[in-house]
Order: C-alpha cells, then structure tokens, then sequence
C-alpha cells in the first residue's frame, strides 16, 4: 500500500461537559495521517479548508443520555470533535468522488480527515464563483436551514410580521433576507449594537431591529418593534425571548424552532411560563431538523445563486485564522462574540 | 308589545377572580323575564335545559387585558356568566328560528335567555334518538373539539401511540375513543381510581392509564406507559404534564393544545422547561380552537351518530341538578370532582 504520512492538527474533545463550554475543555493535538487510502476501500481523504461554529455543536458534549436526542451524537472523548466543513479530495477510493473535488459536509475538526462520502452529507461543490468559505454558511448547512425553516416551517405571506432572534448569525440573517424579499416586515435581535445598526438595519435591510442586552424587557422591545403582533417568529434562541415572543404573536401565528442556543449550556433550562396561550392564539410551534430537508439542497441551490449573483442576498461571516484558533471562536459562539457566521480556515491553499 | 313576565334565576359573576375559583365567585340572583320577544326583533327567548360546564369559563373571569386573548371574552361583573347550552326556543322573531326547536350553542347561565341566534353558534337540534343532554359535550362543542383536535390536529396514524391527559373529561374520553377507532396505541391519565379503573380501562378501553395524583414521577409514569415513546399528546392540562410529554415523545411527534386547565387557576403558570428538546425531536406543538371548526358541525354529526347508535362510542356525564348546584358544579371542574362530562340540569321538562 502507497503511503504518504503527513501532520495532521486535532481539535480533541477532552470530555463531557457541564456548564458553559470553555476553551479548555478541547485541546490541540498533532498526530499523523496518510493521505493514501487503499483502493476500493470507498473512503477518502480530504484536505481541510475551512470549518463552520455551529450552536447544535454544544449539544454533541453533552454525556451520552440514552433518553436524550440531543445526546445521540455525542463527540466521544480523547477523540477529534467534528461538524461540517468544506474539504478537497486529496485521495479517493470512492468512485464517485476523484481527487480535486471540492466537498462540503462532515468532516473531523483537524487539518486532514478520513471520511467515507454518504449523499446528502457530503455534497459536491461545482459552483466557484462565490467564496468558497460560503460552503459552510449561505451555501451550506446553515442556508439549508434558513431555506427549509422560513419556506417550509414558517408559510410565510406577503405583508406578514416577522421576528427573527439570533438575527445576524448564520441562520438568522438569511432568514432576515429571505422574508424582506418576500415583502414581510421583518425584525431582529442581536446582542451588539454594531450587529443591530450596521448588520441588521444597514447591511440586511430589516425594518427593525433591538439589543436583547439593553432591554430590560423582552416583552416591551417587542410590543415597540411589533405594535399589532408577530405572525411568524423564526426562534435561534429559546428560553426568555421565548416566553415574551409568545406573548405578543398574533393568532394563528407560526414559530419555527430552529434552535435554541441560549439553553445549551445551562444545566438547568430556562423557564417558559407563557405556553398556555398558544391555545387561544391558535399558534403552530414546530420544531425542525436540517437533515431532514438535505434532499432538497440542490433546488435551493437554483433558488439562492442568482440572488447572490445579482447581490440581492448578502452574507457576513466572522472569520478565526488557524485551527489553533477554533476553540476560541467555537466557545465565542455562545457568548455572541462573532459578527456574522463563524467559522474556521484550516488552510487557504487549495493544492 | 305582548308580555308574559317570568321569575329568571341566573349565576351571577361577582367580580373578576384572582387565584382559585370559588363558588363565592358566583351568586344565585333572580329577575323577572319576558317570555315574548318584540316582532322582527331577529331575537329568541329560549329556555334552558342542561349547561354545559367548560375550562375555558374560568379564562373569562380574569379581568380584560387588551394584551392577552385569553381575556377577549370576559365575564362582566354583576351579570350573569355564559356558555354553551342546550334550550328550547319559547318565542322568536328570527324567521330561522321558530317556537318549538331545540338549539344547542351559547347561552347565558340563567332559566330563560334572550338570544341573537347566530348560524355556527346556535345550532338546531335535529336528532333526538340520543339523550338531549348529549348536546352539551358528546354531540356539542367538546365533541366537536375532539373531532377536530384529533383528526385535524394530530394526523393520527394507525399504530401509533397516543397520549390523553385529563382522559375521562368532556373532551378526553371521545379523543381516547376515536385514537381506539383508529387502531392506535392508547394511555390516558386521570385524578382518581375510579376514572383510571372504571372508565378509561374497563368503558372506553384505553390500553393503560394512570393516576397522575399518584405518580411521583410523571415522567417515569410515561415511560413505563410508553417504552417506545409518544407519537401523538392530547394535551388538556398544560404544566408539568407537557414538560414530561416532551421528554417521552417520538421524533415528528405531533402535540394538539386543545387547553391547558391546570394553568387556568394560578397566577403565575407552571414553568416548562423542556422545550429545548422540540428542536431535535422535530415536535409540533399546535394551539387550536373549536370556534374555527364549527363550520364542520354537520360532517361531524354524520361521523359520529352512526357510532353512538351502534354503541361503539359511549359517553359518561356528571349531572348537577338545578341552576343552584351550577356554581358547585363549575368550581369542581378545576378540582377534578367531576366523572365525566360536567353539565348542570336547568330543566327537563320540555313544555
């Protein structure tokens, strides 16, 4: 068999954990890999480039709970963590996938992974006139959702109140877009005033939008931002926002669970007291899952290209130099430190 | 203008109600009534038989806040409380509505009650094969909100399982029933022995039941109910039931919030805490409200009546007698004395 041992950099998950992830609970380890594989052996190894922060993440370092979703993926200690990421094909025993490809899907946290390719996980990239960084936000995962979670969960109308939190991550400012395009009237929240004013109000275009942090109350800021109610909350982010959101919905409303990056780190979730009106309100809370929907990329591709070729789709990523550096930016996610999608550059050479 | 004055007992609304209803919250009064309406007045004076004693009554004695939906309805202090009834119409000036015919719809707690009848508010009885008392929970609106709950709601499968919380009720004993029908998997929990024994197992054949009261642990209680998890919750309590609910249920599970009785008395509502997990089951939490399917009134008479005379559907009351007893028999809905469908007899004598 034809070896070619080389370094490979590892983002280690040293163990479960509680509480608020730090950056000590992973570690960067070196070890080798051959970037040979045997023939026929339907793997393929892939060279790194870049690796998207996403909040589900925080879940996967939960300790396995067999009674618990959010744990049947669990990272297992010792090992690199994983996620999605765009990757080249540097050697492959897959006759569907030759060397020079460029993929998005799942790959290892680490500079080189051994992946086995499995459809709607590992998609080829053909399209290389817009970044190629895109692949982890706009054009990946997070675009999937935001594509499958407004057309799909939200039913969204013309005309309709739109609240989306979490609003200048990666979901959340496509999400944004999305509904402007579709003549909502649209507000998010941040965390920054910089996210609200530049991104959100100047960059995205919502109507409006509030600092959760400078409120001292939700329900207030959305009474402001919606004075006849919201017809369609896309939810990043559980927990307190919840509980005012359904406050002030309009009957029949709808809310797509996306996500709820507030509560991942708490042992103990936050209260939600407000549940009991949904009943009068008649509202539709209806959570979802982007694997579901994978079989759909292709269509969204059609559907979101042009509108990034003609500039009316913009997208803000936040950029961590290094894989050295993914801890950091990973942790920084639930702090709402990053401006825009979060990700990773392992490597910006493409040889 | 003819006149044919009458003595017109009614249940008083006191003021509004803060915490626990209590029968002090309602008074006995008496006034007179004219038993003849003014030609062409579109109105009808009818006389009440049975009233049907509902959870969402006690929503509309909280005092009107323009913020919340649950208080769009509320009673006014000093005059009578109202609902749904079955009368008989003594006098009327509405060409649809002639002396003689029996309505089920909604009328004011009271002997005698002026009414604007309204089509999808005032129906006319037309089947009188079942007892008349039937019309105010089996072939009325807590039939309708099963009917409607289950089938429009729940996208019931055969073989799947479903849960009923407040199983015995007006509404949970016809969900149970109709989940049978369909070939499901059935659990119902209740308030006492004798709901659990007597009716969910041994008359509406349930697959399992529990005593909540009984149960510690609510979610261990599911569990052992539901090894393989809940597909479908009909949810009729709201609180510490929904959060074990969304522990047990299935991915796409599917949760119709029909009401939340549990939550109607307290000041600040229980807390749930396990909504996170709606994201990664891909649960559907939906909020209904009969009123928007009460148009589907005669499609449901022609499901149901065909079972009730074949005695595949049966139905259990809990008859308080006389206008006295109603405040008694309204107060103890919310601390679940009530076996079966709570009405109150005003009078069966059809003259």
């Amino acid at each position: 068999m034809e070896t070619m041992v080389m370094s490979n950099k590892q983002v280690i998950f040293r163990d479960y954990v509680t509480g608020f992830l730090s950056e000590s609970d992973l570690l960067i380890n070196s070890t080798t890999v051959n970037l040979k594989v045997p023939a026929g052996s339907m793997t393929a190894l892939v060279k790194n480039l870049y690796l998207s922060c996403d909040p589900y993440m925080r879940n996967r370092m939960r300790k396995p709970d067999p009674s618990s979703p959010a744990t049947a993926m669990s990272f297992v200690p010792g090992k690199p963590i994983s996620g999605f990421g765009v990757s080249k094909v540097m050697d492959s025993g897959h006759p569907d996938y030759k060397e020079g490809d460029l993929l998005w899907g799942a790959v290892g946290w680490e500079e080189y992974s051994v992946i086995t390719p499995i459809p709607n996980l590992h998609f080829k990239i053909h399209h290389t006139d817009v970044p190629l960084s895109h692949y982890t936000g706009l054009l990946g995962m997070p675009g999937m959702t935001a594509y499958a979670g407004f057309y799909e969960i939200c039913s969204p109308k013309k005309g309709e109140t739109v609240f989306v939190s979490a609003a200048s991550g990666a979901v959340g400012q496509l999400v944004g877009q999305f509904a402007k395009l579709m003549g909502c009237y649209v507000v998010g929240s941040a965390g920054s005033k910089e996210k609200v004013v530049d991104l959100l109000k100047n960059k995205f275009g919502f109507d409006d939008a509030f600092n959760y942090k400078e409120e001292n109350d939700l329900n207030a800021a959305l009474k402001r931002c919606f004075p006849v109610g919201i017809d369609i909350y896309f939810e990043n982010v559980g927990g307190k926002m919840l509980d005012a959101v359904i406050l002030n919905m309009r009957p029949h409303g709808r809310i797509a669970a996306c996500g709820m990056i507030s509560q991942y780190n708490l042992q103990v979730p936050e209260a939600v007291y407000n549940l009991w009106l949904i009943t009068y309100k008649r509202i539709r809370i209806q959570g979802f899952n982007t694997i579901d929907y994978l079989h759909k990329y292709s269509e969204f591709l059609e559907f979101v290209l042009p509108y990034i070729r003609q500039g009316k789709i913009t997208y803000v990523e936040d950029v961590a130099d290094g894989l050295e550096s993914a801890p950091a930016a990973l942790v920084g996610l639930f702090r709402g430190k990053n401006v825009g999608k979060q990700l990773v550059v392992v490597s910006r050479d493409l040889d």
